[in-house]
């Protein structure tokens, strides 16, 4: 009776693989304790569970006695995943397994002139390269994660008036690669994914976390209460268009005066620098002229970071995060734009914001966006209602 | 052999008990496919809940034939909470059922100055005199929220570097309330209470609201995601001492310049006025004389409006709320203010983030932030761990 009242049910297999999702095997007995879920039901659950070979068992527990109880844990090579970051002259696919370890990978210079579409059909044949590379098949492809530069309706997966190619305006990206894959995609912007990959591989412990890219634009992400906070319409951390004192009446590409990307971004540092004489060729070569020493290049740097920091001081005072990481061109540059944002943050927030905040550099690589992608698939493919529906499915 | 495992299991009640707090009634079956637990174990499971009176049965439900099983849902009446205000010159109370529907109330003007436990003495003396106003036993008592001015450690209950009186610096609020009533006392600043009350009374369907008080203080809170984030240390939403542009070089009493305010607090304001001839003996009048139509006040609430929206515009671009709520005695005194709000920040926000955004001053009266207490109070005595440690405890 309780069992046919058990198998009616098709609840609860997403919330064991939850627990089971950091990797720590565990007994039937620990998960029954963990969840609430009757033991009876875990035993069912794992069943189903281990069918789709989602998990497996793992040596032998402990036991008080008697024959010892068997433990289970995530297996990571049950599916794997697609992370891809869209830049403006780049896109690069990692291929990961379930813990987030890269299987394959590969990177293109591609410029996004080339049109939306083009870019997007190049995603799709990596996908299937990078698959048979890591001798995997289609039907293992869990979810796909797409970052992609500029403001994204996360919901529905379409760019929103984007700054580097009007014409993706609106583009349903998502459906797009779901019509050519048959998996879920996730889009989301370039900063959400790079700090979802940064508090996944290296924060994973920090609740609250300002994760900010200082490029040709400047955006944030935030992570409060453990969780990627994107916003009523998913424009949350759009720090690049706050007024700063300095940038007065600099007038900025979004048609408004003073933005803190028009003074702080990789093109004005470009233009300030060649208006004293230090003349560089585009932004990417900011790292290599400060790599020189370039006493200019430093002093531009430094105030470029103490502009950001301006903003960043009273983000500091409205989220208290204990973690800020920069990262993007204009970061990787040096030391001196992280001393300018120390500078201002610790003169201007708040004593207990500061207390305990660290301000550090990404820790990243050049495939951490991608990485984050991947991030973003996997925890969406293992979220509980997903869990359920494969086992529904399979049921079906 | 499956009902004993059952028993065994002690989680699980409070999970049923979340998904009938939105007061709704369901069936076993209904709450069986909604929790993803046995039909077996949601039978026990409300057995043990209705032995609480936490749950009751409602009416019959349509049923597809034969017996109607039962609806149960949560029972207000169950359990009370006190929500207690601590201000400067005055304390609430609030006597509240599970619904948040106040049952007894009271009011006094009480001055910090008389000593913290002074205070806190009067708050356990009002919460044993509102318990036998409702003729309630204390040990219906679930749950004491509090709220205090200024910055507090939620974890533990303390306040931090308190702005009013120095001496309460770390005092053990919560286990000074809890020794006296013996029940879980939640400790928070006030403006976090507020909005909780705010969010849970006007806007529960709202994800991400910014709470605003401006007052003798300003500060804010922060929902996102449809939670409170409070921050590394418990300091987010501290907005009032964002360095602001005109603040220049007036000192501020944390000992910085320029911040916000030192220029457009109460106590600036009073000062200002005063400097152009318009006497206001304190804070507290600012409202009545604006109210009079005095010109000047309503110039002076203009521009602390546009001081506060200045701050607010980098708020709206990094947390992309859908709503701002304006409250304390400043933004109380009239449209001035938030029409000031209104102008800088419809005018310096990103597009996206303010095509849907709503400016709104609160719409709770004066015992909000006891009200918003005893929200917090209900929040933490119905939250799953609770419910299944007060199942716990009966068992045992």
């Amino acid at each position: 009776m309780a069992q046919q009242l058990t198998i009616r049910g098709n609840g609860g297999h997403g919330e064991l693989l939850q627990v089971l999702r950091d990797g720590k095997p565990r007994t039937r007995a620990e998960l029954a304790s963990l969840t609430g879920l009757a033991r009876s039901t875990v035993r069912l659950r794992m069943e189903s569970l281990a069918a789709l070979d989602l998990i497996s068992p793992i040596g032998e527990a402990a036991s008080s006695g008697g024959r010892p109880p068997s433990q289970f844990a995530l297996n990571p090579s049950a599916r794997v995943v697609i992370g891809a970051d869209i830049g403006a002259t780049h896109v690069s696919v990692v291929l990961s397994n379930l813990n987030g370890e890269i299987l394959a990978r590969h990177r293109e210079e591609l410029a996004v002139e080339l049109g939306l579409e083009v870019i997007l059909q190049w995603v799709v044949t990596t996908t299937r390269r990078l698959l048979a590379e890591a001798r995997r098949e289609r039907r293992d492809l869990l979810a796909v994660g797409v970052g992609m530069p500029g403001a994204v309706e996360y919901r529905t997966g379409r760019p929103i008036s984007p700054p580097i190619m009007a014409g993706w305006d609106g583009f349903d990206v998502r459906g797009w690669i779901e019509g050519e894959l048959d998996v879920p995609v996730l889009v989301d912007n370039d900063v959400n994914i790079m700090a979802i990959g940064e508090h996944a591989v290296v924060f994973p412990h920090v609740a609250d976390l300002l994760f900010v890219k200082v490029a040709t634009g400047i955006g944030s992400a935030i992570i409060s209460g453990g969780s990627l906070q994107r916003g009523a319409q998913g424009a949350a951390g759009e720090i690049g268009h706050v007024r700063v004192q300095r940038a007065g009446g600099v007038a900025c590409g979004c048609g408004n005066l003073g933005c803190l990307v028009a003074i702080a971004g990789a093109p004005a540092i470009v233009r300030a620098l060649r208006e004293i004489g230090t003349d560089i060729s585009h932004s990417h070569a900011i790292a290599e002229v400060a790599a020189r020493g370039d006493v200019n290049v430093a002093r531009a740097l430094r105030q470029a970071g103490r502009d950001v920091g301006e903003v960043l001081s009273t983000c500091v005072n409205l989220l208290n995060p204990s973690v800020i990481v920069l990262a993007g061109s204009v970061a990787r540059a040096g030391e001196q734009l992280l001393a300018g944002v120390r500078e201002v943050v610790y003169e201007r927030s708040t004593p207990l914001a500061t207390q305990a905040l660290q301000i550090l550099p990404t820790q990243m690589g050049a495939d951490g966006a991608a990485i984050g992608a991947s991030m973003l698939a996997i925890q969406h493919g293992l979220s509980a209602e997903s869990v359920d529906a494969m086992v529904a499915q399979t049921m079906a």
